[in-house]
């Protein structure tokens, strides 16, 4: 079962680096030099195009379509017709045509190639040189990067050189709502209105069931003062450059791209308007001044938020990578944004987001940009209504939010799924309740917050049942583990349960206490009842534990009692095991996809004690395939601080690496972005000892024996903390902020203006 | 949830007649008026057509046709593309024109308007009067029937006479493959060939996807001696009369039609011939004469199979229509066929077959025609191939028999049904133990039998599992009763499994004492191991059956601990659940389907004790919503061992006229062919209480208290024996075939010339 890594990128601290060009790894590149900036995200596909394998994808936060095809299964409760983040504009549309011949690395034996992307500035570069039909030498440069703070505008640049004489190159660049959505077999796009505009050259598309549009325009300066023409074909516009290049002669153009999306309806006429007028304002700003503003964002990106690895070049590189690719996919600009599966970076799992946002997701926005966190919760606000509809489709009450999403409904048709997983649900409960850990914001809690609890609580209490003998539970459900089905009192999904029903009946009597205005409001408005408050206490006491006498929590009745089945007996080959077992066969043993009790100690880390937390480790870890590639990590977390600091960072392995150096052989399809976050809590949570499940954030680090120290910072109550941790010392220092108490190895430290420093404890 | 009879038909003790035409019953007088003989099934649908609601349905046993589309979800083991019985040639189309105007009962007053189905000689006849746009009093009759022998061959004849002068009659009658399969809302054929040849008019379709062939001959003649011209059409072709018709004149035509269907791949040429040779054959006889052909092979059947019943006019037609029903759907004329759901009648259930065949339709043709049970069990020899491949993709050894199937591979594409159903295997084994009770055909069990019960082992060892402290069971699976899911030690599966593993090693170590050389052939041939042969033994007797202390078995583990609902308050409109509830809300209950333990209790009868039997009942019934239409039936037979008249009588209600009086409003969609045959278990072994799981056939008849008597017969070991019960005595005759013991109310009774009558025990 041992995963291998390809190691194929430059070691740096700082870059990700690809000399010389090997065709095979063209889509896994694709990914790995994807960029983002939650609004938009674009593969590092070659602009010009490839005739190797490619997948030329372009997305937007929220931009989806429907799936073609219904559903065949058309049971009440399951979804009908799922929706997947769709694949929008290629607005790097590039082609190149130099002496009569097309640009096509997969046809051209290419030179000195080298691509780069530098996380310090989010500028990705390319460089190559070839020789042309006519034998002449040709340099070719380009470079795109997205602005991250201006969302909406992406940059491109390419440079042409040539050391010969009389090279005739034809250049287009232009906007291309012809891509194919490449899992689903077909394009998606309706051309609306294409047209030249003084300088902008715009196309507006729109998708073909949800109606959603998105303008591309685009503004062309170049160092020849050339000018171009313009050519359209059908959902394509570009401007065309006729260049004859002579000996130490370049060819340079810059394209500022203005993207524009509309999620909601809205007047064709209107959104070009908007387009082209942003497309004005940039205009008015230089490339090379853009730039420089998206160096000095990525600077205070670092300040915050770098972790830095002494003794091990491997993960420091995999750990900057991950925090880059985590602020390039969300930072909370739009509360109408969430997290997929794979960011913005390709269309495996539809682009959708699962519960894994509050789980694995939530923790490095909650330690490092506490607005963003906020907006993920604000997601599941804006969503509530869905999650209402959800509910009632499932003959439930209150709210029941989706395994999978981009629009607030259920998208997942898979109802084995979809109508037995209840984590999204909870997780939205211990997201709120987490994020109140490290806020004050009961501004949010009493108001959003707690309407999303109390539909939480309804839903759960109407999906619960009690058994003969007056236990509570869920029936029929599938806990994290999806590895075991239809399965009755699944410890994660009754523990979360009981956690919310008890958090959300104890922000009710605070709301009475501190602000009984709105717990009146909240009566007349949602029309919560005294009743349903009983029902969700008793519920909350009644709910159904299976543990044994010596600690191991049943993960479900009748878990103790499946078949055994060694796993290290399975041969490698039937792995991943949904594409090589019989699809019933995975249910009916005792192994386990991912954690399921653990996940639940883990999150409510500080409700379990030492001896419980080891003797569930260690019965449930031996069963576990860790089939999710977040089941590593929380494995990693627990096992450093239950001392086992050898397995702690043999599941911890390359984490931070796992796309880097392709460990699942699947990365072309898009980065793991959730693993990227698991990875960032594994080193925080795990090594970091970070706890923040409580009112007091805890640290008990430790640190894996090869490196020398390593340091993160997080951002906690207002105050920056850095914590560097070597073989011998922690050290804490405050950066900026209020002097604040914190808990280092179960001792309150308060850091002020000095450095906090002692030996390490174990 | 009391469901209520819809008395229509006229009450005869030998027709199906309905007087007065009613259009929102015309599809439910479709299926009731569907005449069938095996080989081809016609619905009743009006030949000249219809522009109300219509099923044109022509179906022919094993013609089928794959899924257009395949299945989204594709986890392995899970069937890609499902299969179904298919909409073919419609080889009664009439078009009849009167007066220039098109006749069609949905858009002309009709008066004195009879159908009536004659139970005594398969005949359809239909006869109206109307009076034309051009105001003309015209009378039509139509006549229809299936040869029963030559199953190949369908008759239709057509009068139309008039009072009036100068009707304009043009009429055209011809074979159309245009009819659409409905429920997939196309047509699968493609017209291979059409032409006349001497008398013959002939037309060749083929399945679009299988390739499967239908030729469909007919010759016409008529009274008039009038010629008529080809009409031909894209996979149509008819032949026209233009009739004069003036006062007290009639027309009438009848026509002899010739189907061939060839179900593996044959040269069209080849078959073109075989159709015109065999049309010309049926050329030879008479209508009249096939007519009474008709009416004797009905008298044979009705000496033989005939249910009589004193004192219940409803239920006396009841059965009769049962009886003729499963004949006319099945017979053993061909090992290729089995019996549907819906029999010939219609669309609904793919036409597939289920494991009803071997639990609940088996027993007619066991008690009525061995050749015909036999061939049942045949049928699933000629498809062990396909119950192997079945197995592997199930990553398991041996034979998995499908759920569903017309081809032998499995149709069902829902892999909760199609992955954890395992009862049509189990209902394999016990079909050949349940034959093998009543013949003494060691030839077939030492031949075809072992073998199907050797695979069905493998698969069930092979599936099966131990838990950890050693029980042999089922994990995760679906019992009969389909509202429990992924459950283990189901107490059905692991039952069953139990009998089939002892039955095998049973006729295994028979075969090795009184035919050495068979055992040697099987070593060899099967490859059959000792080893094999100790697990079976293993798996037999550490197979876990869950008793409490008061003798209910658990339906599986942890049935005792889900969640209690009150079926009672269950409202009505609420029916069916699978329509009205989400889907997974049907799952988390004590409430159940259709029976479970009290199956393997039915069909394992003599294994019982009464008191098990009693309690079991006592438990399980209440929890039951009999959503399957077999359930009551089974319960009936139940409640009537156990002294339980009352309900006896109360479940069998009018199980006899379920369709007949369209009690689940849906037999439009086609007759419920399988709880037919229930119904007629329900009277041969619920008041008859005939039991044939044990070496000697059992009786122990009650009698509704409202019967005056009841007379069923049956063949026992070649003995044709008639038992009348009476509310007072019980009277067996012998009434061909040799002397035979049989045991009445626990008592050995041997039958020879006399008749033998003594007082009914309860």
């Amino acid at each position: 079962m041992a995963k291998v890594a390809d190691l194929y990128y430059q070691l740096d601290p700082w870059k990700i680096a690809e000399k010389g060009f090997d065709k095979n790894r063209s889509e896994v590149s694709e990914a790995i030099f994807a960029l983002g900036n939650e609004y938009m995200g674009v593969r590092g596909y070659f602009e010009e195009g490839f005739s190797g394998a490619t997948l030329l994808g372009s997305y937007f936060n929220g931009i989806y379509e429907n799936s073609p095809e219904e559903n065949r299964v058309q049971y009440k409760g399951i979804v009908k017709r799922s929706h997947f983040m769709v694949n929008a504009v290629d607005w790097l549309k590039t082609e190149i045509i130099i002496d009569g011949q097309r640009l096509d690395l997969n046809r051209v034996a290419v030179r000195d190639y080298y691509r780069e992307l530098d996380l310090r500035s989010g500028i990705l570069t390319r460089s190559f040189q070839i020789t042309t039909g006519t034998d002449k030498e040709v340099f070719f440069k380009f470079e795109r990067f997205l602005d991250m703070e201006q969302a909406q505008w992406g940059y491109q640049k390419i440079s042409v050189c040539t050391k010969a004489e009389n090279v005739e190159l034809e250049l287009t660049l232009g906007a291309d709502f012809n891509s194919e959505h490449v899992s689903q077999g077909q394009n998606f796009w309706r051309e609306i209105k294409k047209d030249t505009v003084g300088e902008t050259t715009g196309i507006l598309g729109e998708t073909l069931t949800t109606k959603q549009k998105v303008f591309s325009g685009f503004y062309l300066k170049n160092n020849q003062s050339l000018s171009s023409e313009v050519v359209t074909r059908d959902k394509f516009i570009g401007r065309k450059f006729n260049v004859k290049l002579s000996r130490d002669n370049c060819f340079e153009v810059e394209k500022h791209v203005n993207n524009i999306v509309s999620k909601t309806p809205i007047a064709t006429e209107k959104l070009w308007q908007k387009g082209i007028r942003d497309s004005q304002r940039q205009q008015q700003i230089s490339y090379e001044q853009t730039k420089i503003n998206q160096k000095v964002y990525w600077k205070k990106v670092w300040e915050k938020y770098d972790i830095t690895i002494n003794g091990d070049e491997l993960n420091q590189q995999g750990i900057r990578f991950c925090i880059f690719q985590l602020q390039q996919t969300y930072h909370g600009q739009n509360k109408t944004n969430n997290i997929g599966a794979k960011g913005l970076t390709g269309e495996s799992y539809g682009g959708l987001a699962f519960w894994d946002t509050e789980t694995c997701c939530l923790p490095f926005y909650l330690l490092n940009n506490l607005d963003a966190a906020k907006n993920l919760l604000e997601f599941r606000y804006e969503t509530l209504s869905q999650a209402r509809l959800r509910a009632t489709e499932l003959d439930c009450k209150g709210a029941c939010y989706p395994i999978a999403t981009l629009n607030g409904h259920e998208a997942s048709d898979l109802w084995q799924h979809a109508s037995l997983q209840f984590q999204p649900s909870t997780g939205v409960a211990y997201g709120i309740f987490h994020y109140m850990n490290l806020s004050d914001d009961t501004e949010f809690l009493y108001g959003h917050g707690i309407e999303m609890l109390i539909e939480i609580c309804r839903f759960l209490a109407s999906r619960g049942d009690f058994s003969p003998t007056g236990e509570f539970g869920f029936f029929g459900v599938m806990g994290p583990d999806e590895f075991q089905m239809m399965v009755n009192h699944n410890g994660y999904t009754n523990y979360m349960a009981k956690k919310t029903f008890e958090y959300t009946l104890q922000t009710l009597s605070e709301i009475a206490r501190v602000k009984p205005e709105r717990k009146i409001e909240l009566i007349s408005e949602l029309q919560l009842t005294q009743e349903e408050q009983e029902l969700w206490k008793l519920c909350a006491d009644k709910t159904l534990m299976l543990i044994r006498e010596d600690g191991v929590i049943e993960q479900h009745d009748g878990f103790f009692k499946l078949p055994h089945l060694d796993i290290q007996e399975i041969p490698i080959e039937d792995f991943p095991l949904y594409h090589h077992w019989s699809y019933d066969r995975i249910y009916r043993n005792d192994m386990i996809k991912q954690p399921d009790v653990l996940m639940f100690q883990f999150l409510y880390n500080q409700d379990f004690s030492f001896e419980s937390k080891k003797v569930n480790y260690e019965f449930y870890e031996p069963k576990t395939i860790h089939e999710s590639s977040l089941s590593p990590s929380i494995h990693s977390i627990l096992a450093a601080e239950l001392g086992k600091n050898e397995a702690a960072y043999e599941f911890f392995g390359f984490a931070t690496r796992m796309d880097l150096d392709n460990y699942n052989r699947n990365t072309r399809e898009g980065l793991h972005t959730t693993s990227i976050a698991a990875a960032w809590m594994n080193i925080v949570y795990g090594f970091g000892g970070v706890r923040t499940d409580g009112p007091i954030l805890q640290l008990n680090p430790t640190i894996p024996e090869n490196w020398h120290d390593y340091e993160f910072k997080f951002t906690y109550k207002n105050a920056l903390i850095a914590v560097k941790v070597s073989q011998k010392f922690v050290s804490l220092t405050k950066i900026t902020g209020p002097d604040i108490t914190i808990s280092l190895y179960d001792k309150a430290v308060t850091l002020n203006d000095e450095v906090y420093e002692i030996k390490r404890n174990y």
